[in-house]
């Protein structure tokens, strides 16, 4: 079977420090976390940055300090930064996070409007979609569909439709936010794809090795990540990026499926090195 | 097998006469396109209303008006108020709709915010869907659970768990929006609710009747009607809501599942007649 | 959408006259129900052939005889012999059917076993199958691949990766005798084979228009007939297999799914016209 | 979520010394192998005997000794006869198993006839399936439903149609001979069970654990052991059941899901102690 590319989501753009103390702010800590993911195994960093403060930016100014600060201790990972940022940034904002040197060889693109709970909507219209899409074409940036619900698949398909994905196309399953993070949700999400896309099973919270171990089996990927979930096991805080990283190359390694090295990564995802 | 139930969704808040000329939006030609779909065989009016000029209200008056009239020529009708309204309504403009005398038997409650194209969204927090069906579940009124994509239906059961929805349940599949119209999302979805619910098939523009089709043959019920869908078949404008439910009936009488009464239809969804 | 492409199975080996005395036995009777089907909008006829007495025979002799029959009545429809004769023939028996002139275009090739209730049993070996497809492959006749399990599928797969079929494949779900005959059923058979192939659905008994419906409605193809449904509704017995197609041509007028001709049949299947 | 039951198939009819030495042959071997299970955490011993050659048998006299021997060594587990046998067996050879003291509390009731690979087929007529149900009902035997792919379920549910089947029912989805082992096919075989089933999966050979890991995640049960799969891993021969049964509960606990006693295990299933 394929190589398991793990993807870790370090920072994310909602969690703290309250939450979880390892969750990093500064530049340091961004590299910190970064290094202990990708000692542990994963060839994709999945990247927010805040301010030292915490609070969320999708500044170039910062993304470039983060991801320079990440390349000097993992030199050949996958810097995956977000251009989801943080809810009631406008899309200029959210797309900032590419405007950096190198031009990112990867990056997220939502794929539908999603409910965080409470009064939260993280809003992508069908034109915000099709935008993204094509500033990310253009820039040769590989996209991943982030998809939280079935229906956004379809709405990727659409965006697919009018040209604006280059092929082979990777998905990335949200699943625990507004779609249930099931192995049957999964399985028919994994059917929705065209042939030869790749993709990768997230669960958050508590769901988030759950998915991991159907995501190996099922021959797909696998993000884990402060971003999605700050705890080891039930009670148990993670001490570091690292340690679920290290969870999941545990449950690969008994269910006897190897991890790709960030260049197998990018082979796996056609992915072009800068 | 259960007797079908026709829901007609005669009027809905973004078509217009230009579009196709039956359209209604006095009160006048809402009765008159209630009673074209109840004389066919729908025993189910799901409502919006406009004032003459065409432009959506949710105003309890108006509401007030249309079903008054529809009551005089379909005396036995179930009607269903959205509370959906149009894009841009405050939730208590959107449920103002419910504000009538007698109390709705049944009216929608959206689960979810869902990309309406373009730049539109079609929004619904968590707790707009939590407020709604509270005071729902106050009045008495049946929901409609409606979902456009499978996550909305995962919205809707934490509803349930919060005990703001009472058993059992009764959901509208509304296909080709977000997620795709096919019978893999249908059954799909119809695998994903509680034992014991009913369900509605609603399939959007050139679905409608094969979403028809589809739900006769599963035993779900099926909503048809020009907020949905204008055309009878490629090409041929329906000259009324009438005309869509006739084709459903037909599609029912060849597949062998005769059609509900409004009372009929009332037993089968649990909905007590004011 | 593709043209609709419906095969008549008029024949059987196992329903009878006193079941439903338009049940052809003779050659006179097979070609008035060939053509009667054929007349309709059948494009394929797929045979069994029985002696004068109705007892089911696999003889090439019968066969040859039935052809030549069919064919003068209508020239250019597909003729399918069946493979899977009747319980209890030896493999030699089975495939006699297809050593007629001209070797037949199209063929059913039967993926596993099966129970037909009570003690009966239709057995075919993993072996068996794997002739069977060696044998059609040589002659250049084209399998349609009989799947009354998912599983089966997951046998024709099998028998594929030995590169004894070539591509595209063509798959039948034969439903209602093992596994249930529902649209949950026949989506997850759809989504089960390789992209590129064509198949067909085929509901057994009060089934047989619920299957017609659902597959006319996801791009499929249909296959009616006394083999698998004598009645033309509940309670009615159909007075030809012309009645059975009518029908279905019926439902997909109204679905808007145009009638495939033998030869955009071949076009649609692959086949190549004698 | 509920407590993990490991089913420890300890022994099998087919498997042999030649292809791994601590294959169980004596009565001997038997409790050492059912022992090696317990002690890691098995609840539920599925028992096929052999005689001191290897061959298989399901006479009642080598089951009383074999279940005597195991009750000694692990005095609180459940041991569940096989009535599957070998093939060629009849079915009162098969059902001898159960005419053992005390009656078994749990023995399989395989749901159809499955391809065995080569000549080899298993064969369950319906009258067999039947009858099978109708003794063990009698007995006061539960069933473990074994389906090998879809359609055995739907074979199943009429069987428990005709009141033969006592509920709460208890599937098990053995999946690698026929269906498929995959993720989609597992979630599939769930979706088709009635509301309130427990269910077991079950991977033969490199799927073994595969499917172990995904019904812990959908909160499924688990079957290993020699019968099904004689490695540990790739190229490594297990050196007992035990070690089958110990990496089980490796994948369970590192995916949190604590393992059921044998006491827990029966009231799970609703087994009532001898």
């Amino acid at each position: 079977m394929e190589k398991l590319i793990i993807a870790a989501a370090i920072c994310g753009a909602e969690v703290t420090k309250e939450q979880n103390p390892a969750v990093p702010y500064t530049i340091e800590e961004i590299a910190r976390e970064a290094k202990s993911a990708y000692d542990q195994g994963a060839s994709v960093i999945h990247l927010h940055v805040r301010e030292d403060d915490g609070s969320p930016t999708q500044g170039s100014k910062r993304f470039q300090e983060a991801v320079d600060a990440i390349y000097k201790v993992c030199p050949d990972v996958i810097i995956q930064p977000s251009t989801g940022g943080a809810v009631g940034m406008t899309d200029l904002e959210r797309l900032d996070s590419t405007n950096i040197v190198p031009t990112p060889e990867f990056a997220t693109l939502d794929c539908g409007t999603v409910n965080f709970g409470g009064d939260e909507i993280f809003i992508n219209t069908d034109n915000t979609i099709m935008n993204f899409a094509r500033i990310m074409q253009e820039k040769g940036i590989k996209p991943e569909l982030e998809c939280f619900d079935k229906g956004m698949i379809d709405i990727a398909l659409k965006v697919d439709k009018k040209g604006l994905l280059d092929h082979p196309l990777h998905f990335d399953f949200v699943l625990g936010v507004q779609m249930s993070a099931t192995a049957r949700d999964l399985a028919f999400c994994v059917d929705s794809i065209p042939p030869g896309s790749t993709w990768t099973g997230c669960g958050i919270g508590r769901y988030e090795f759950d998915i991991a171990a159907i995501s190996i089996v099922m021959g797909g990927h696998v993000r884990v990540g402060f971003e999605d979930n700050l705890f080891l096991e039930k009670g148990v805080l993670a001490k570091s990026n690292g340690e679920l990283v290290e969870k999941v190359v545990k449950i690969a390694k008994i269910l006897g499926r190897p991890i790709a090295t960030p260049d197998e990564a990018r082979e796996i995802l056609s992915i072009k090195k800068r």
